[in-house]
């Protein structure tokens, strides 16, 4: 990982075919989720994510078939680490590049994502442990149903950091001043609450050592769109691989809610 | 106005014909905006409103046709004081119920409006003028102009209130709080900074008195969708009448960011 990197010029080595997760790159610009779905369908994902603001808290949406937008100066068909497609629900391929899947009728959906307020996290003495792992951060699909449209329906997705019993407080202080990046977390404690059988088995990512002391805490996930794809199956979709963002030119702090 | 009101009371008063701004109405409880329009411009409706979440928070998107939802036991088409229903972007009729205008097709979004803080500021000791005075809200459309759509484009519009000057910073703090019904403002001070030329002269509601000491604090407001009606003429839409809100079931603090 590269903390000190600009996200153009991270953008330009995953353009040219580094593969790597992303949490912890380029310290104080936002990553975001993608998902790109068929037009017709897109007023569905667009309320999908209107009525589940905490796991798809909506950064942008493109126009149908632009490959760029006001948060990046790049082309979301490339400068992705890894991605994932999935015709009719499955997936397909987990390509570097997406041109050759790229069709005019799709719409670009750049969803927040937690690694925004993960800086802010260690500012305030909270430590972020997979990236002190050197990790993924791990994902969970989970028993809660997210409220659904008429075509799309799916599980909450939420991802997990470890915290320290007696910094959970200020965890949920500090990341609920980002609420466009999925803000304070949905569940501390027990995985069972969620459904989730083993936290060592994540649904997605890498599973996280838990330290002593340590309580998991569990935050809502822009894989949510995903596993919403998996149960509509949609004709085709186009996603980052989990923890393989965009990194936009957006900055963190654009994001916090200030003066509260 | 009754401040003591259930919303649900409120509302019977409103479907047998009561006709009120409702500043003040039913405490702790959230009110809405109304714009609702036919199913082939919603898409555009939705973006504008993801593109533009000061003035336009989206509380909730009723499915085309439907005239109640989750945030409310009721129906649109009455429970309101009055409307405004425009034909080709003009104002056809301001009536106090719109059944005879309601078609299948048309789809109604809640967005956020900003009488849901003006309790929290009541709590904080900032005074709300309109409120003291009896009178409506006083709304202007500015030189702002909203992040626009394809099809949908239009100025932002503001709510005003004015505050005494060492209670702006409490203001903005509390406001802040809540980013589901439009936050913090969006200016302070010379309103000739938005292209408003005279206080006195709203483009909506009342004028209200300015106390000695006040400073003119604005913020977005949600009639900006009614801007964007008349700016890009759809076919149809009806919407409340500036300041006769929609009184949801939900409260106000459901909206306030906690913790932060």
């Amino acid at each position: 990982m590269s903390r000190t990197e600009s996200p153009a010029a991270a953008r330009a080595k995953f353009r040219a075919g580094l593969v790597t997760p992303t949490a912890g790159w380029c310290d104080g610009y936002t990553q975001a989720n993608l998902i790109a779905v068929p037009k017709d369908i897109a007023w569905d994902f667009l309320l999908f994510a209107q009525r589940n603001p905490q796991p798809c808290p909506v950064l942008d949406v493109l126009e149908a078939g632009s490959v760029s937008g006001p948060l990046l100066d790049g082309d979301i068909r490339t400068d992705i680490p890894r991605y994932r497609v999935y015709v009719d629900g499955e997936v397909a391929e987990e390509p570097t590049d997406v041109r050759g899947w790229w069709r005019d009728d799709l719409v670009g959906f750049l969803i927040g994502c937690s690694f925004t307020f993960e800086r802010a996290l260690g500012a305030a003495g909270v430590p972020v442990r997979h990236v002190e792992q050197g990790v993924n951060v791990p994902m969970y699909r989970t028993s809660v149903r997210c409220r659904p449209t008429g075509a799309i329906s799916g599980p909450m997705v939420v991802s997990m950091r470890p915290v320290p019993k007696d910094l959970v407080e200020t965890a949920v202080r500090v990341t609920a001043a980002y609420p466009a990046v999925h803000g304070a977390p949905v569940h501390v404690g027990d995985p069972r609450d969620l459904g989730i059988r083993d936290l060592d088995s994540p649904d997605y990512g890498d599973p996280v050592r838990i330290e002593p002391g340590d309580v998991p805490v569990f935050w809502g996930c822009g894989v949510t769109p995903q596993a919403a794809v998996v149960e509509s199956k949609p004709a085709l979709a186009i996603a980052h691989a989990p923890g393989h963002m965009l990194i936009t030119d957006a900055e963190d702090e654009d994001y916090r809610i200030r003066d509260v």
